[in-house]
């Protein structure tokens, strides 16, 4: 069981809706720590890709994709969310629809920042619908890179967005792979 | 000269309207090693004023808050804009006017990420116009918890703001102030 994993059974709380919290950790309040380690984790799942980039979503994706980069020694970029008066006209944008909140949002990556050739890793914090992961892919495909993979911090496998970035061809790995949260106790993937 | 004041004179650039844009580096293109730096500089800044929590705003702030929170091994708690689902009711919140967009936004940081007797140690990437520190002030005050110091990577002196801090009581320190960019020269405070 990985740092991630550990941390979930002791300080993350299951609601109804199969909404989980990782607030007291990962996405409100942050364990610097926990992240180092988990930077680690996924430079071991993807180590052997020869990434040159790796790009995440404000705001919940940044610490950890920083914590990652500084293993592969690349820049991070982070796509803003909606539209940005400094980021500029020369973007790549894509829409994203949000089951959580029931709207769709842009998001945008300056074109100067994802350029042809680039070797993309997505870090994200968790995979629901997965509508987030192929956003970033289209602005990836329409910059001419490659998406080498998407390393996610907590996939929830009983929704539908894991399978759907696999058979869009998506290297997809999870640090934390749930398979349930009935009656609050949550089950891992072996 | 520090890591960033150096950075910005390399490769930030000026545009009409006194922006200073520093993606390519800082906040949306994001150099961790850069941070790394900047992380130890804010600690030798406020390293005597025994901080026990770092809090920023998404979504700028939250890795260069990453990076300083490391050294004071403490954890980081960074502030949502807009009514986030998923933080609860039980909020402290705080209104921050935008200059830049105009309009006004709320900051909101879960009542259990912030207490009684903590000393709050704010960081955040641009100091202009102070609304969003001030937001910060109150609702670290709120909570019953004190503001030692605020960190700045970058202070446009030439703006009202961090002088407003400094009348708040805030102990305020840059580490890239800036006094001018006339003629799109970047000049810093001796």
């Amino acid at each position: 069981m990985n740092s991630l994993q550990k941390r979930i059974l002791t300080d993350g709380t299951v609601l109804p809706g199969n909404i989980l919290k990782v607030d007291s950790f990962l996405n409100h309040q942050i364990d610097t720590g926990l992240l180092r380690d988990m930077g680690a984790d996924f430079y071991e799942l993807f180590k052997d890709k020869n990434i040159n980039k790796i790009l995440t979503i404000e705001a919940s994706g940044i610490a950890i994709a920083c914590y990652t980069a500084e293993h592969f020694n690349v820049p991070v970029v982070f796509a803003k969310k909606g539209n940005h008066k400094n980021v500029g006209n020369d973007v790549y944008t894509a829409e994203v629809f949000s089951f959580t909140k029931g709207t769709s949002y842009d998001v945008t990556v300056s074109k100067r920042y994802i350029n042809k050739g680039d070797r993309v890793l997505v870090i994200d914090d968790f995979l629901a619908n997965g509508q987030a992961v192929l956003g970033l892919k289209k602005i990836i495909e329409d910059a001419g890179a490659e998406l080498c993979g998407a390393g996610i911090a907590i996939t929830k496998c009983f929704q539908k967005g894991e399978q759907m970035l696999i058979d869009a061809g998506i290297d997809v790995k999870s640090l934390a792979a749930i398979e349930s949260m009935e009656d609050c106790v949550i089950k891992f993937r072996e």
